[in-house]
């Protein structure tokens, strides 16, 4: 049986999901998401060129950046460009955004342009990854709807909507959409990036401390596919599909 | 006789200016700007440790950092991180913010702490500096009241609010806080720096193109005063001091 | 039914599978491991400090690098010197080896000093991530040993060997270790770390192109524990483990 | 009643004013300028390329370089080079020191050519960027004669001499031309460019612990204004243009 | 009278020498060479393509790169990508290697394209960069065999082999081929770069402590010569030129 | 026979050389040297630290920098630190130097603090590493006397003089002491450093396009000896110690 978590949710139960479109008026697509009290600002901009493998070959592309300001953490982390570059989990995190965007575009539709995803964390009680995927999608759908307003598209290159969620196993116990306090807690975590139609795009998942059983892994799945089917019902509220 | 501008201000108003405390749940101090259509957070920070040349003073230190995030512009620019390094732009304003913060602080009243004050411009239209300089005084009279709150100290660091404006020249008139675009077709670009009790921090002008008029700087001069007094008295007003 | 692939394998055949203990002379541990035409020497180096966050602690830690000489693969790569810093890709690997390795270990039982697994590609043929993590295990195996014909170490701190794998799907039907060529034409992409007690410690699944069923994640994963079930036996054998 | 400095100087006296023109043989334009025992060779590169914001308009540019010396200071500095980049300081002294350039260039009449004026501060006792200011516009007058010799220009593209000073307030006195222990010890730093038909190009005061008062910035401007004139003075005498 | 060496060489004999061809699949020259127990992977890689300033004379290229592997040595070095940049003397051995490997390079006859050489450390017990240089020459040979046998050359660029050595001074006597222990040791170490018809390309000689007497250098320059020769003896019979 | 050169000199004399003593006052030594139109700022800085591989062992280090200012040589060359590093060529130098000079310091007698020598090329025309090491000599020379004025040490720290020159083959005759554009069309460039002892320190010598013979690497060394004894003579005059 299983006992409440610290915010009164269900183990199987997302945190408060809200989208706020048009939160910034420069970006063709612009959306506040939050995943409780995890907040990423998604801006998706429309750029009239293409990086060099895909020029001349009538192909657009998506790419991604994620970033963390300074203070969205409980202490504060020193700026990256301090450093002279990013951390490698900042660079693994934008690898991870692209791939899923990518997974549901079509490039020939989207024709010889190409679409940046901007993912700042205003504020992060982790999943701030599965959110930006999640927040990103709704920018990014918002970027070629305005694309179609001009004229400059035909119909929306991206096939469906894609979101992302972390599931984790604590006392053998899975939980869905785990907040930071309870990620440092698990024995393994997982995101699971997955499509509007039940495809998989990504799995993921880590052993924190001791390997975890293939039942688990099982069961870890099994939640994260509940969960994104739920998070895309609540994109499509927000962009008024349905 | 004064045109109206193009948002219809009057030469010498400053723009609606909007102060949202609390905006993010971390920091000691955080602070939602809106001078206009520009919008910066800036975050206070504290760190129970001093720079080197703090050490064994007894005195503490502010310092600051700056950034616009990638699509806060019109046109998206790429992350510094990407570069390796901040742009001269970007230490400068840093630096001024920096140094027109540490003007209203008495060092010794602070102690052995730093104060690190994070502007990162989610929205630019015009003087982003100014408003974080603006914003960033509230920020910073937040987290030294949360210190005081918390006993950590006796009295508030803090001598006097401080704040920033910009004014320029166009056509021989002067104009107050300039957006975006008053600033790119300005012929003169003022930023002055003040505080509550009429002083002055820094005096920044730049003539663009033509070299500008003694009587000219003074009239700049004395609009940004009149501005700066205006802006301590809405900081006051968010801080509820008055 | 499964056709035979390029090399005249089975779909769930491993390449030939080779370990050189003692490539090179100074490490404490060495090993040569082949995958087929995939070569990866793997070092194990004993220092006798740890990092930061392990300092007084009284535990050890284990960290990887991986890098590939510029001509291990088919047309010459710029060495990442040369940019001034590694790939994404790279950080990510060295991620991956360093989180897979450290999850054997008994960290308590090492003591305070730390094992740096220096991967390097000498011929790249794909699956160089999975032959990195498998060679180093042993590699990190022979250090331990050292350790223990010194005295330095009662007992052997790695609590059981680990290995790691590739399996992808071509046309719905799974492959197990892929070669370059079918890594490059593959629907979806997989690398899967377990131990030699049947736990799992990392599943990376990937999307190329079209997303993937959850039948197939299932399938993938059961080919995997099959080929890293055999991996750890031929570790065992080049260890003299039985 | 005003003291005498501790060089003897009279508070609104610049110390002595040197220029050695064509200092080295390579450059277009070379000066060697002197202010007290502040001493910083200017030079005047023409190069026949433009950077990309100017190709194809007809229009020259006109940029500045600035850095010190290792040992130009009383203790060593380390070389830029050696921490990767530029400091903050160096790079708002080389922005400073090109603007100030470019208010007194008819970039038409200079055509798609550009002038590079490298700064380097052989030895500092205060007032680097004000001396490199004052010799980078004669040595870039030199250049420009130098391109009217050749034929390559039928006239001065440099509408006017511009020139640069510091001044500070010490006790409430106003003092002209700080050395390095006056600036350190002053309450108020502005440094002032203007032109010889007495225009302003920037003016920069910055409060150094207390802030100033509005008519101590009328007092520091009147006293810059005086040795701005004085210095053109200086650079027409040394050019042989009175 | 001359005492045998720790490994019971007398004071001009070289280490054992092997030069192993095809050491990987990929390169169109790849060697593995061994002075003795040092050991360097050598790969040369045919690139259509030259530098800018070699872009449309109809000239090739030669250039070389040189690393260490981070465990190559005796205690573990830290990769130099961790640094940002190479080290000082890493570049200073690849433009020795490059300027060697040039001297015996046609560039007409090579045509427009360029070599790249690759030498790295696999194992290191001195002698590290002649070692390079002699099995680099091996590699570049091979390239050019390939390109002559597929067509895209009519003779070899290569007008002869080229070989280095080291010797060094221990208590007035003359050794060839320094080991690690005894190069650290010398009072004088030498690197002396020759051709096979005798002709010297690079003598690089440096006091380590006291300075040395001219007789002394021409001592070592002898004993080098012989060296050469002997190597390039060597080069030959691995490549079946004699 | 050999014909004069272009400056009218024989083939075998030097440049006219210049040392100018405390060219800035900052530097414990400072000296402007000049080989013909060479000329480099060598500057002499005592600093009482030492770098780790010394502290605790009572012995000293001296270490050199070297760097072109940008607009030294004919054209204008990039500044370094733009690369955000120096080039391979810069760092070879001043390791050079450094070498020279440490081979005629006694480190005992130093005493447990760092000599930074800072050569700084401000005007360029061949042979710059060459008087930068014999400028160097003579700015160190006066540090320790510096020093040893200041009752710091009991004796001169340096055993002797050390200075170098460059020698070249042009057309098979042996050229003393190179300008730029000899040192371009030279067939063989060599730099050598001698002590006043008549001891060699280095000896480089590189072919440039065809190898080089025996007995021509041993007229140039006896070139270099006969310039290196002269170049000592001028030291000591400018150091009035004969």
């Amino acid at each position: 049986m299983s006992l409440p978590r610290s915010d009164g949710r269900a183990a199987l139960a997302l945190r408060p999901i809200h989208f706020v479109r048009q939160f910034t008026c420069h970006a063709e697509g612009s959306v506040l998401v939050e995943f409780g009290r995890t907040r990423v600002l998604c801006t998706a901009s429309v750029e009239e060129r293409v990086p060099p493998h895909r020029k001349g070959t009538g192909k657009g592309w998506v790419t991604a950046e994620y970033s963390m300001l300074p203070r969205s953490t409980h202490t504060r982390s020193e700026r990256e460009v301090k450093r002279g570059r990013p951390q490698g989990r900042t660079e693994e995190i934008q690898r991870l955004i692209g791939r899923s965007l990518r997974s549901v575009f079509d490039f020939a539709a989207l024709g010889e342009r190409q679409i940046v995803l901007d993912c700042d964390v205003l504020q992060a009680d982790g999943g701030t990854r599965t959110a930006a995927i999640t927040g990103a999608a709704v920018a990014a759908w918002d970027a070629c709807t305005w694309l179609q307003q001009r004229g400059r598209l035909a119909q929306n290159p991206m096939r469906e909507l894609v979101a992302a969620v972390s599931v984790g196993l604590l006392r053998d116990e899975t939980l869905l959409d785990l907040a930071y306090e309870e990620d440092s807690s698990c024995d393994c975590d997982m995101n699971v990036v997955g499509t509007a139609s039940g495809g998989l795009v990504e799995v993921q998942g880590t052993a924190e401390g001791e390997p975890f059983q293939r039942r688990q892994l099982d069961a870890l799945v099994d939640a994260a596919q509940v969960g994104i089917a739920e998070l895309i019902g609540l994109q499509k509220r927000a962009l008024g599909l349905e």
